[in-house]
């Protein structure tokens, strides 16, 4: 019999392998949509794009993977919790039980409807009008909810959509941790606002000319460990990390000539998302323990190297000379610690992209609380302006004066996508956990990067993170390098330090 | 039944049409490969492309085509010869039937040993061992010979082979024709190095930066007519166009600093390409009405526009001027006279690539026959070296003393493309007959390129050529076009009526 289940689980994986395949054509063909793609090219690239994802549905949805696991779940294959079979048979069963659960009606619908939603809210943000996008963001919350319904939950609708992008995390347990954080972050970033202290911010502005820019944080994200031979480096005007195969991963940016922060800091954060992709298990690539296991576990990746480290002042203690001989006119006369202060400015703002370390997480609690109040029926989408806006004054201090610059800044929610937003402050908080972590283990990491180490930092990530795939929940891989079940306590302790440092706070 | 036979037409466009969405994203990653992937990503991209590829022939091999077809035929859908849909049901007959005759196991066979034959090849190349070379070219030939059998074919196994460059044309008419052209093109070329005149080359060789290389082909390339924003212009090792949609066009070239010519008429030539496919019907992009007919048809359009247009004194009297802007310290005290002869320097060499408007010809009548030879059992593969050195003596005066320079410097041979170089000469003797019947409807051309006047010609050729897809064969086209059958007598009178002015011949 174990031949047997041996057998029916190499079918399987074949069957993904073939399926990865498509994947990651589909992941070529949506990076060349962004970066090269002619502008009359769009129409027919959508037509693609479509057919693709259609392809890619089907085989992922074959009446044979569902006899195949019939027949492997109860085998020796799965037995071993956290091997690499059970993980393939667990994950695979995972997501192909999600899909089958959600009707082919309701999946097209939601594509289809979410394209068209995606082009009103374009529409409504270049227009400020908000109303224009109301009606498709309460079709959109409707398609959701029926697709909760669908997918079946225990306390909330809202921990359906969640499992999406967070496997196994539940609602209940993310407000639990985004409230003990709110409760001690809101007070620090009004201390820092208290304190009057502003950083040197203009440093930044000055002139960095592009070509330049790209060439210093190549040179930057190969220093930190990007293989360049098995990744790019391209502009789009959303930086992402994409990729095509399990040798290539591209990673793209903006620049912005009078703001170095924006390129760079871009740079390296999908630099660490890129690090992640390259640091996946290359033979098992397409199958789940070869693949990320969550958006919350990626974005602790990007963050941690754009953040713990790339604002670290050992980063810039290592890369501030090859900064000055970068850009000898921007940087003429500048000390590392005025640099140091200008890249970590922090200040209540209205736009989440443009927030600071600090302030950042307290843009996502405020849209996680109210997305999950529209799922659960507490906000209806005419109240969703008013309550934005409401929430800010409370919890930043700023009120938007007009929608471009409040609800209808971000792209998520047009396209339906709720239960993701959390998925960023969950990665702010893995990364700081991991990274308290990795310190104990491996001696004082801001050391290390002041004498250009970085290798020990990546190579621990590789170990404790990169190579294990899907093999761990993302609350078990917390749990496994730390000790201790996620909390917002490693973040809250790094941000006190540091900006307490900066601004001066007692 | 006409109800019925429309549904059924219409079942099986729709078919195609879904097989054009992978063909088409089979160009775009073919594309990648060439321009921008990742070194160590060759290996998993070459897995994406075979399981393509065998995605797109299963689904042209699909038996539900045969069904559909064996009930067209007959229909009034293909009563009416040359209209789309006789065109569309009458190509897609032709190339299911194609693909049913030849065995699965065969097909395999050539694609993986021609992989290995390419490889086998590099290394000789690079190593001047044809002897390492030998057996993987007699494989190919033994291979191709099998397919020719399996295809059938009348009178000799290099029309079935032919006939997959250039439908409809047979080894006879290609024969009598190349005869032709070379009993006139011989003698011409002794002309020319009798003469003792030489061209000032030297002035192409100065430095010509790449960054205004590149901006200055664009510029032509946009002028004559290349849409670029259903297009691109990208660098590769080796020029070609590809594409990936209706409107996603994609050229390529190289650049030398010193040796302008390479890389601007590489431009131009593939803008020719390029501008046939942004001219085939874009609403039956992946039907037989929206294709390009044939190699040979495909290489008239770059040829017309790199040689007839692109090397003419006309095009020069346009463009010389701001190509005095471009490169002012290259074409400092440059006449238009000396530029002209420059870019028109003739003279026999070895390598085809970098051989002349007049020579050229020569390079592929020689392996027009050796190729012929061997298929059809005349010439053995371990002689074939001799034979071609002897051949470049006798043909062109020159002989090779190292293969790599002689018979190991083309890749067609080692993939198997026995029947493709002669759709090059094909292409140059179409160009020529179109070209002379585009001047007596539409008047002197030179005059209006002198003036800057591209449109018209291009005009002239969407409506003669660029719109009829595949509904002519290429004979018929050009029989529609000009009168007459295809003669080597068109080019002849250009390239002696130009040399001769050139090289002063009486």
């Amino acid at each position: 019999m174990v031949g047997q289940a041996n057998e029916t689980f190499e079918k399987l994986i074949a069957h993904y392998r073939e399926t990865a395949y498509l994947r990651s054509i589909e992941g070529l063909v949506t990076w060349d949509h962004m970066t090269y793609l002619p502008s009359k090219g769009v129409d027919y690239r959508s037509e693609q794009i479509g057919y693709l994802a259609g392809l890619i549905h089907r085989r992922r949805t074959e009446k044979v993977i569902a006899d195949w696991l019939d027949e492997l779940v109860n085998s020796d294959l799965a037995k071993d919790p956290n091997s690499r079979s059970d993980c393939t048979i667990r994950e695979i069963k995972r997501s192909y039980d999600r899909s089958v659960k959600v009707p082919v009606d309701l999946v097209e619908e939601i594509a289809r409807v979410g394209g068209q939603s995606h082009v009103a809210w374009v529409e409504a943000k270049k227009t400020d009008n908000f109303t224009h996008f109301q009606p498709w963001l309460e079709r959109m919350l409707d398609l959701r909810r029926q697709q909760a319904e669908a997918l079946g939950y225990e306390s909330t609708p809202y921990d359906a959509l969640l499992e999406e992008f967070e496997p196994g995390e539940t609602t209940e347990r993310v407000s639990s941790v985004l409230e003990g954080l709110r409760n001690e972050l809101a007070p620090l970033v009004a201390a820092i606002v208290d304190s009057n202290k502003t950083a040197p911010c203009e440093i930044i502005q000055r002139k960095y000319p592009v070509a330049m820019q790209e060439k210093f944080g190549k040179h930057v994200a190969a220093e930190i460990g990007f293989c360049f031979d098995s990744g790019r480096l391209d502009v789009t005007a959303h930086p992402f990390c994409g990729g095509a195969g399990p040798n290539d991963v591209r990673l793209t940016t903006r620049y912005d000539e009078h703001d170095f922060a924006n390129g760079f800091f871009s740079i390296i954060h999908e630099t660490g998302h890129g690090l992640y992709e390259q640091g996946l298990p290359k033979v098992e690539f397409g199958l789940p323990p070869g693949e990320a296991v969550s958006l919350g576990i990626h974005e602790s990746q990007s963050r941690m190297w754009e953040n713990l480290v790339g604002r670290s002042r050992g980063f810039w203690q290592h890369f501030f000379p090859s900064l000055c001989e970068a850009f000898p006119e921007a940087t003429a006369g500048v000390s590392i610690d005025e640099w140091y202060a200008a890249v970590n400015d922090s200040r209540p703002s209205l736009i989440r992209t443009e927030s600071d370390e600090a302030t950042y997480n307290l843009h996502i609690i405020i849209r996680y609380e109210l997305e999950r109040a529209m799922i659960e029926g507490d906000l209806s989408v005419a109240d969703l302006p008013t309550a934005w806006n409401d929430t800010y004054e409370k919890t930043l201090g700023v009120r938007p004066d007009k929608d471009s610059v409040g609800v209808l800044q971000d792209v998520h929610w047009c396209e339906g996508m709720f239960g993701y937003f959390p998925t960023y402050t969950l990665g702010n908080l893995y990364a700081s956990q991991m990274f308290d972590q990795a310190n104990e283990e491996l001696g004082t990491l801001e050391d290390a990067f002041a004498n250009g180490e970085f290798r020990p930092l990546l190579e621990w990530l590789r170990t404790k993170v990169h190579e294990h795939g899907q093999c761990y929940s993302p609350s078990e891989m917390i749990q496994n390098i730390s000790g201790k079940p996620l909390s917002h306590e490693p973040l809250m302790r790094h941000l006190k330090t540091k900006f307490g440092e900066l601004y001066d706070l007692s």
